[in-house]
C-alpha cells in the first residue's frame, strides 16, 4: 500500500495538522470559524443544531486487513452523517479525532484523510476541528457530526403512532454478507495463502466497505412535504432498530417478512452460504438505511419511490413486536444487533 | 480500588448506556433533545455555537497508575471546556465517547462517569450524547464540547494588536511539576516497592490531577465589559501558546520573566528538584490557564484582579518573540510544548 513511508513524527503535531488540513474547504455559510483555534464557531440562527458522535476502534469495528484506509475515512464520516439524516436534518459540519500507533505512516494517514474529505465533499459538510494524537495500539477514530433542521422538523424515535406504516429505504442484509465473505476469505488466506477473488461479490463487499447515507430520502421527504413520525438509521440490524422505535414510542408492530427488501445478488449469495436472507436483514448491521414510520395518509406520497418499502405497521404495545413469516407464522422480534460490547 | 467487580459485558451496550446515563440532568434551555436518539438537538438562536474536541489516550495522555478514574473523568470534560472558555464563550453541552478493554470493570467506569458528571455540574453543562465501545487496549476518551457566545464576541488567536498587553490567569508550571513528582514516585515504587507520601505536594499534584478551567475569568470579562483581543488556553506551556498567538496574529512580543506567575509552593518544589521554575512555566503544560491580549485602555479594568498577571506586550513581528530574563538578557521563545506525537 505504501511505496513511500514517511514517519509522522518528522512533522510534529502542528505540522501534521497543517499537512492534513491544508486543502480543507468550507462549504457552509454556518461555518463561522473552522480549524486553527481553540474551538470552531457555527451559527444556525433560526434552525436547530443536531449533534451525533461515534467512535470506531481498530479490531473492534474494522479490520485493516481488508479495509482500505480511504474507505475507512469515508465510512467514519458517513456513519455519523447517517445519524444526522435519521433526525431528518441536513449535515453541515464534523469534528474528527484520530489516535494511531507508530505502525501508521504519513501516507496511510493521508489516504484516510482522502476518504474523510471525499465524504465531506459528497455530503457537503465542513471539517471544522479535531485532534490527532498517538495511541498505544491501533487506529481509533471519533467523529462528531452537526446538522441543521427547522425547529420541530426533527424526528425522534419516540413519536410513532398506532396505525403508522413502518418503512425502510434501500436493501437490507448486504453489509452483513459482505463482512461474512471478507472474514471467510481472511481465514482462507491465513490458512492457505490463497488470495481471494471478490469480483463477483462487488455488491455485498461495497455495502460493507463503502456504504452511503440516505441523503436522497431526506431530500425526498422535504420535496413531498412529509415528516416521518419516527425515524432511526439501520446500523445494528432491522430487529434492533425496530425494537428501539417500538420501545421508545410505546407501541408494538407487525413486519411482513415478504416485504423486507433484500437485494437479489445478496439473496443468492446468502443461499450459497446457507444463510437465511431474512435473518441477515434482521440481525446483520451496518446497512445505514433509514427505518421510519409515516401516517397512513402519506402513503400516496411515498408509494412511487422505489427506494422505499413499506414493511409493516405499528400496533398496540400489547400485540408485541412481531414478524409474520412467508409461511404465515408469527415470531417475536429479538434484538440481535451487532453488540460490540460482548 | 474495586471491592466489587461487575463485568461490563453483563449489561450489553444499551443496558450500559442506560446505567451510565440514568442520573443525567439537563441544565441548559438550549438542550432540546439529549441522550437516547440518533443525535441530540441544541438550539442557540441568536447566539453562535462554539465547538471543541479532544482525545485522551491511556499511556499517552494519562497514566492510570496514579490517576484516579474519577479525576480522569473530571479532567476529560474540563480540558474541552477550557477550550470553550478560551473562545470567550460559555460551555453548554458535551458529547463523550469512551472505548475501554475488558480490563475495566463497571465499578471503574462508574467512577469515571462520576467525575464526568461532577464536571458537568461544576461547569453547568449537559452531557447530550456519545458512544461507549470496546478497545483492544487501554482507555480512550473523546470529548466534544459546545458553548454559546454572542455573535462577534468570540475571541480568536489571530486578532491581537501591536501594543496590546499580554496577560495570563493564575499560576503556571504547577501541573508539570506535579507530573514530574508522580513519574518519579512511580519509578521509585517500581524499583523499591516504597509507597510515596505526596501530602506535601498536594498543590502541584492537584494542579495535574484536578485542574479547573477559568470560568471566573470569562465571567470577569463579561462583568467588566472587556473583550480580549486574542485568547488561548495554556495546555502545552506558555512558550507554545504565546507563539500561536504571535504567529496567527502576525506579531512579535516581549515577555518579562519576573512577571510570569509561579506559585510559591511550586517554585520551592522546582528548586528542590533542581529545575528552573521559569522553564517549568514556559515548557510545562496542562495548566489550563488563559493566555490573552487586551488593549492598553483595558488595563485599569483588570489591574485589580489578582488572578490576572500582565506578563508582557505585543510588538512588531520583526522584533521576534522574546523573553527578557531577570538578568536583563533577551532570549527567543522556543516551542517546547508537550508534543504527544514524538
Amino acid at each position: 500500500m505504501d511505496n513511500q513511508r514517511t514517519e509522522i513524527s518528522t512533522l510534529g503535531e502542528f505540522g501534521l495538522i497543517d499537512h492534513l488540513t491544508k486543502n480543507n474547504e468550507t462549504r457552509n455559510a454556518s461555518t463561522v470559524l473552522s480549524i486553527g483555534d481553540d474551538a470552531a464557531v457555527i451559527d444556525h440562527f433560526g434552525k436547530q443544531t443536531v449533534i451525533s458522535s461515534d467512535m470506531l476502534v481498530e479490531g473492534i469495528h474494522f479490520d485493516l486487513m481488508y479495509t482500505p484506509m480511504k474507505h475507512l475515512g469515508y465510512k467514519s464520516v458517513m456513519v455519523n452523517i447517517s445519524d444526522v439524516y435519521a433526525m431528518n436534518a441536513t449535515p453541515t459540519q464534523i469534528t474528527l479525532n484520530v489516535a494511531f500507533s507508530n505502525r501508521f505512516s504519513l501516507e496511510a494517514l493521508d489516504e484516510f484523510y482522502e476518504g474523510v474529505y471525499a465524504a465531506c465533499e459528497r455530503y457537503n459538510v465542513d471539517l471544522i476541528g479535531g485532534d490527532t494524537t498517538s495511541s498505544q495500539k491501533g487506529f481509533v477514530i471519533s467523529v462528531t457530526a452537526f446538522g441543521e433542521v427547522s425547529p420541530d422538523k426533527f424526528v425522534k424515535r419516540s413519536t410513532a403512532n398506532k396505525g403508522d406504516l413502518l418503512c425502510v429505504s434501500g436493501f437490507l442484509g448486504g453489509a452483513f454478507l459482505g463482512l461474512t465473505i471478507l472474514e471467510r476469505e481472511k481465514r482462507i488466506f491465513a490458512e492457505t495463502g490463497s488470495q481471494p477473488d471478490l469480483e463477483d461479490q462487488a455488491y455485498i463487499v461495497g455495502r460493507l466497505l463503502k456504504p452511503e447515507a440516505r441523503k436522497d430520502i431526506i431530500e425526498f421527504f422535504a420535496e413531498q412535504n412529509i415528516v416521518p413520525t419516527a425515524m432511526i438509521d439501520v446500523s445494528d440490524g432491522l430487529s434492533s432498530e425496530t425494537l428501539h422505535i417500538c420501545k421508545q414510542s410505546n407501541l408494538g408492530c407487525i413486519i411482513h417478512e415478504e416485504k423486507i427488501p433484500v437485494n437479489e445478488e445478496a439473496r443468492q449469495f446468502a443461499y450459497k452460504l446457507e444463510l437465511d436472507p431474512t435473518a441477515c436483514a434482521l440481525s446483520g448491521g451496518e446497512d445505514y438505511e433509514l427505518l421510519f414510520t409515516i401516517a397512513q395518509a402519506d402513503y400516496e406520497a411515498i408509494k412511487g419511490n422505489d427506494q422505499i418499502s413499506v414493511i409493516g405497521y405499528m400496533t398496540d404495545p400489547a400485540e408485541g413486536t412481531q414478524i409474520l413469516t412467508r409461511g404465515g407464522n408469527r415470531h417475536a422480534l429479538v434484538a440481535q444487533g451487532w453488540n460490540h460490547m460482548e
